[in-house]
C-alpha cells in the first residue's frame, strides 16, 4: 500500500492523556484512535494487526476441532437471571438497559448464559459428545477505570471457546489440549506467557491464566525462577523468596498481564439450564463444560507493551501490518521509477509492502516514522542504493545491500524474520 | 466437514414463533439460533454464509480504494449530542444507558458521529482529499417490532462506508462509482436489486436505495415495468398505473426489501464537527461527505427470502456454506471407503464439502436434509453408484453419473454453478 494514500499518519508527540505505553505508541503511530477511555477505533494499520492475531487464534481453535459460531452481544435479562449473574455481579460488570416495551437487556461480557441454552437444542445423547464451539466477538464491560489502553477495554475483542463433555476425564483431556493450543498462540504472537495457577471455583482446585511478565502488568504473580511454576498472588500461599514446591528454587514476585485463561466450569451452567445427556443406559446426567478465553485486542496491547523501544513499536513478523516497509528517498524520477519497480516486484511475489512514496517528507522523517510504525524490515531505495535496496531489520543497526532477486530469495527462504 | 461432527442439526418442523420465511428456514436448517426477537446466534453454517457475504462486500469496497477500519459500538453521549441525534431520534432508535460514574453511552446504529471527529485528526489540506473508509461491524437498533428474522435485527451486521471530498463534483463521481460497486455486490450475491430513489435530505434531491422485490418486503416502491426506474412510495408523487417519466411504461406497486442505501450527506456532519480543509489558497471550507450502507445479515435474510422452495434453502454458489454436499448412503464398508476417498479427492482439490457420513440416518432423511440445507450441488455415493457419483443440482431433477476425475474437471472448468 502507498503510504501517501493511507489516510492516517503518525504524530510528532505521544498523546498526553494516555498513561499506558501501548496506548501512547499505538495512538502516536496511527494504529488506533481513542474515542473515550477504554474505547478505541482500529485504524487500517491497527485492524491489520488485530486481524492477524484473530487469525492465529482461529487457526489454533479450528485445529482443536472447535466449530466457529457468532453469538450476540445484546442479551436478554432472562438468561442472565437464570444463573443469578443478572444481579451478581450484575451492573457492576454489565451494561444493563431497557428497550421498547420495558424489555431489559445487558451487553455480554462472557457467553455461558447464551451458549448453554443454545447447545441444548442439539445435544441429547452421549453420542453427541464431546464437542466444542468458539467465537471471536466484541464484548463489553462496565469498567470503573480504563487507563490501560487495549489491556482493559470497555469494548474489546474476545475469543471464547466452550467445550462439552460426558465426564471429568474427557474434560481434563480436552483442557490439556487447549493449554497446548494456547501456548502455540502466544508463541506465534511473540509472547512468552507463563501458565499461572489461579482460583478454580467449585469444580477444580485451580484454573489457569496465561501471564506475560512486564513491569506494567496489572496482575501480580509468584514465579519460580527455576521451573517457571507460577501462582497468581490472589490465591497463593507462597511469598517472594519461598522455595518452589516443584524444584526448590526461589519464587520472585512479578507484575504481569493476563492474556488468557482456561477454566473447568463443571456442571455450574449445565445445571442452571438443565443441559443433560442420556448415556448408553438411557440415564440422564448433566453435561460437563469448560471455558477458555483469549482477548485478541488485549494480546495486541500486550505485544505493544513487550515489543517496543524508545523509537517506537517492534512488531513480530507474524502480526505486523506489513512484511516490509519500503522507503523511497528523494523525488529524482529515476529513483521513483526504481522504487515503484521494487515494490511491484515484491507485491507480485506476494510480499505485503507499506511503500513510503510520500513527497515533501524528509529522509529523517521517513526513518523516524518507520521506527515508530515498527514493521520488522525496512528497505531503502535512494540515489545512493543504485540497483540494490538497503535492508535493515527494525531494532538492528546492520545494513545489507541486496538486489531485488536476492531480497526475494531471502524472503522465500523464510529468512526475513527479525 | 463431516456432518456427523457438526454439532447442529436440522429440525423436523419449522419454528412456530417465526412469522418470516427467512427466519423459519434458517432456524429449521440449523443456520441460526434465535436468542430473542431480532437477536440471533450464527451457527457454523450460518456464520459461513454471513462471512461469504461480508467478503464479497469487503472486496468491492477495497476495489473502490476504501480503507478498512473498525469503530466501536459503545459510543459516548457527547458525540451524539453534538449533532442533536442523542435527543432526536434518541432512545427511540438508540439503546442508551449509564456506566460507572454516571457516564452516558449509546450503542451505535450508524457511525457519522464517530468517523467525522476521528478523521479530523488526519485531514487538514486539499491534498488529503478525497479518501474513503469503511467497516464491517455489528450495529444495534432499539426496534419496537422485530418479526422479520435477519431482515430487521436489534443487533445486525453492517458495512458502512464514508467518503470525504473537497467539492460536489468529486462527491458525485465517487457516489456513482459506489453505485456500480453495489450493483456488483448484489449480482455476486444472487440478488436483483432495483435502484430506487428515496428521500435525499438537505443536500441532494434523492438518496438511492437498493430494493429487492418480494411479496415479503417491508418497503413499498413504484417500479416501472419498462425501464426499472423506481421510487420509494414514501417520497413518490406517482401512483400505480402512472406513466414512467423515463420511458412511458406503467408503474406497478411492489413490496420490496431494502438491502442497501447510499446518501450524499453534504456538510451536515462536517459542519457539526468543524471538519474542514485548506485549499490551495489557504482558505478553509467544510468537507463534503457521503455515506453508503449494506447490511450483510439483512442481505443473508433477503437471499433466503428469494432463494428457497417448498423443500428448503437454495443458496447461490457464491455464498453457500459449502460447494458440494456429498451424501453417503448405507454403511456397507465398501461404500464407506469409496465415499471417504471421494471426499478426500475433492477436498485435496480445494473443493469445500459437507460430507453426510451419518450412520443410522435413512437415505430419505439425508435427501430431505440436503434439500433443506440447500448447498447448490449434491453428490450421492451408494452401492448403486459404483465407481461414479450421482450429481444433482439443488432444485433440479436431472441426475448425472460422473467419475471423480470427471466431477473434478467439471468443477475446475467452473461448470459447477446451478
Amino acid at each position: 500500500m502507498r503510504q501517501s494514500a493511507l489516510f492516517t499518519r503518525t504524530e510528532r508527540v505521544a498523546p498526553a492523556d494516555e498513561p499506558s505505553v501501548n496506548a501512547r505508541l499505538l495512538q502516536q503511530a496511527g494504529y488506533v484512535d481513542k474515542l473515550a477511555a477504554g474505547i478505541y477505533t482500529y485504524l487500517p494499520l491497527g485492524l491489520s494487526v488485530l486481524k492477524a492475531i484473530q487469525n492465529i487464534v482461529r487457526e489454533e481453535m479450528l485445529a482443536l476441532g472447535a466449530q466457529e459460531i457468532l453469538m450476540p452481544a445484546l442479551n436478554p435479562k432472562e438468561v442472565w437471571a437464570a444463573t443469578g449473574r443478572w444481579q451478581d455481579p450484575g451492573p457492576v460488570v454489565m451494561y444493563q438497559f431497557k428497550g421498547h416495551g420495558q424489555t431489559e437487556y445487558g451487553l455480554g461480557w462472557t457467553h455461558e448464559e447464551i451458549v448453554t441454552p443454545m447447545v441444548k437444542r442439539f445435544l441429547h445423547s452421549y453420542r453427541d459428545l464431546p464437542f466444542s464451539v468458539f467465537q471471536i466477538q466484541d464484548k463489553f464491560r462496565n469498567e470503573p477505570r480504563a487507563k490501560s489502553g487495549l489491556l482493559r477495554g470497555r469494548e474489546f475483542s474476545m475469543k471464547d471457546l466452550y467445550s462439552f463433555h460426558r465426564d471429568a476425564a474427557d474434560l481434563d483431556a480436552f483442557y490439556d489440549r487447549v493449554m497446548m493450543a494456547y501456548r502455540r498462540v502466544y508463541e506465534r504472537c511473540g509472547l512468552q506467557a507463563v501458565v499461572t495457577e489461579a482460583s478454580g471455583g467449585a469444580f477444580a482446585k485451580y484454573s489457569h491464566e496465561f501471564q506475560v511478565v512486564t513491569p506494567y502488568g496489572e496482575d501480580t504473580i509468584f514465579l519460580c525462577t527455576g521451573c517457571a511454576y507460577a501462582q497468581n498472588r490472589e490465591i497463593s500461599q507462597y511469598h517472594a523468596g519461598d522455595a518452589c514446591p516443584k524444584c526448590g528454587q526461589a519464587f520472585v514476585e512479578a507484575k504481569a498481564i493476563e492474556v488468557g485463561n482456561i477454566f473447568k466450569l463443571g456442571t455450574r451452567f449445565s445445571e442452571a439450564f438443565h443441559l443433560s445427556y442420556l448415556d448408553e443406559q438411557g440415564k440422564a446426567s448433566p453435561v460437563l463444560m469448560g471455558c477458555y478465553g483469549i482477548g485478541p485486542s488485549r494480546v495486541m496491547g500486550a505485544i505493544a507493551e513487550i515489543h517496543h523501544d524508545e523509537h517506537g513499536l517492534r512488531w513480530p513478523a507474524s502480526v505486523a501490518p506489513f512484511h516490509l516497509h519500503v522507503l523511497r528517498l528523494g523525488s529524482d524520477p529515476a529513483v521513483m521509477k526504481r522504487a515503484d519497480a521494487v515494490v511491484q516486484a515484491l507485491e507480485k511475489a506476494g510480499v505485503s509492502v507499506l511503500y513510503d512514496d510520500r513527497d515533501k517528507v524528509t529522509a529523517g522523517e521517513k526513518f523516524h516514522d518507520a521506527d515508530l510504525i515498527g514493521i520488522p524490515w525496512r528497505a531503502v531505495v535512494s540515489a545512493k542504493t543504485g540497483e540494490a535496496v538497503e535492508l535493515k531489520a527494525r531494532g538492528s543497526d546492520a545494513l545489507e545491500q541486496l538486489t531485488v532477486p536476492a531480497l526475494l530469495k531471502k524472503i522465500h527462504l523464510g529468512n526475513l524474520k527479525p
